[in-house]
């Protein structure tokens, strides 16, 4: 992914932190949409790790993949309760201390009143040392930037008003554009050619992406094409193209 | 996850290989179901991590994991075109020769006529050298497993099938049971009270889930007791459950 012309672009990994979606318990519905959304601005995802809440998991985790990526988004644990443990995870990756941070409790109390903001909820304005907010428009408890992590809610309503936020200030790449054909045949009738495609144009990226079609119940293939240059994506797409027409012609 | 009784448990972790999901033009499907049956049969999932159909990343991940849990799963990546890369990053992983295995090539032409068998589709009976072959009962081409690695389709319907084929030649621990309590209540009302039966009871599992209810816009919390003993299970959910009536009492 992206190695031929990785060299200019701007990188992510993604951690996702929870127990729930270990267990099977919560179906994740966080990481399409980050996938989604880095790849419409030009920020390659490239890793995602999933982990327990466990302090020493989250902790390496962080600190494998600060080192490796431009960014690294995290998901989940920095809600009120015993078991949200991410921004002190942070903190602790980072080596920094953490405390209530009076910008994060200000934003707490446009939504809670302050007869509410019990100590379970004044956790949620807990911020590593040194981080700047990421503010969220749906409850207001703040997300956090440290360095190059970028710490949101687990909830995807409010990951995704925090991702919109902390989006325009991100560094961004050249976006890779993708074209997707649709081939009525089994991947193994077609691989051959596809793979004369691929070695033709070493900085495309080709997949080979098969499935079962239910409406017929037959074995088809999406052949996906991704380059970031557009001239490159319709020459590698059209040969694709040529090759998919020539094989259902038999 | 499972700290408190970890000892006794038997982990797995999970490699989802595909440029597809990180791109996000492809919602995985798997990791929900894997997460759910090995949870059913007493194999705790602890990582999930989705890489690049890249060699260095595949098999940097699956070093890292294979020595830290009882079993590694990877999905993807074994299919018959040039972006299908899995079995050869397993054997560099291991250090192991690959080439075409007999018992899998003779599994392909139950299938396939051997007049179809071309180049491409015999790259599917690659298998490292020392592999044990996992039935697919769906379209033959097999996985395989060598050491705790266990190596699976990517198609949904394929992988199930070879989980399910693989599941019962795998060591188990006792299954982590479950019991979830659904609070009328924003989380930040109940962390108090829950924090101190999380203390109560140390050898569960206390997870706080918050979400907001389509129904009527309001933000609710489940509430989910872990547990491998049922007793401990049944008293400490029945302890949360006495919590949450308590407050929606108010």
């Amino acid at each position: 992914m992206g190695e031929a012309d990785g060299a200019q672009s701007v990188t992510a990994a993604l951690v996702v932190i929870g127990d729930e979606v270990l267990s099977g318990r919560t179906k994740d519905k966080n990481i399409g949409h980050i996938a989604e959304r880095l790849t419409d601005v030009g920020i390659d995802l490239r890793e995602v790790r999933i982990v327990a809440d466990v302090e020493d998991d989250i902790v390496a985790a962080i600190n494998a993949l600060r080192q490796r990526f431009t960014y690294v988004f995290t998901t989940g644990g920095i809600g009120p309760t015993h078991d949200d443990i991410t921004a002190d995870s942070v903190a602790k990756a980072f080596g920094v201390g953490i405390d209530v941070d009076p910008r994060a409790r200000a934003m707490l109390l446009e939504y809670i009143a302050e007869k509410d903001l019990n100590e379970a909820r004044l956790r949620m304005a807990r911020i590593p040392d040194g981080a700047s907010l990421v503010v969220n428009e749906v409850s207001r408890a703040p997300g956090f930037r440290i360095g190059n992590v970028i710490v949101m809610a687990g909830v995807p309503r409010i990951m995704q008003a925090m991702l919109e936020a902390v989006l325009p200030e991100l560094e961004k790449g050249r976006p890779m554009l993708s074209r997707t054909i649709l081939a009525e045949a089994k991947e193994g009738d077609i691989a051959a050619p596809l793979r004369a495609i691929a070695e033709r144009f070493p900085a495309a990226v080709i997949g080979s992406y098969p499935f079962r079609d239910e409406a017929d119940g037959r074995f088809k293939t999406n052949l996906v094409v991704r380059a970031r240059d557009v001239d490159l994506l319709e020459a590698a797409g059209d040969a694709v193209a040529q090759m998919v027409d020539e094989a259902a012609r038999g």
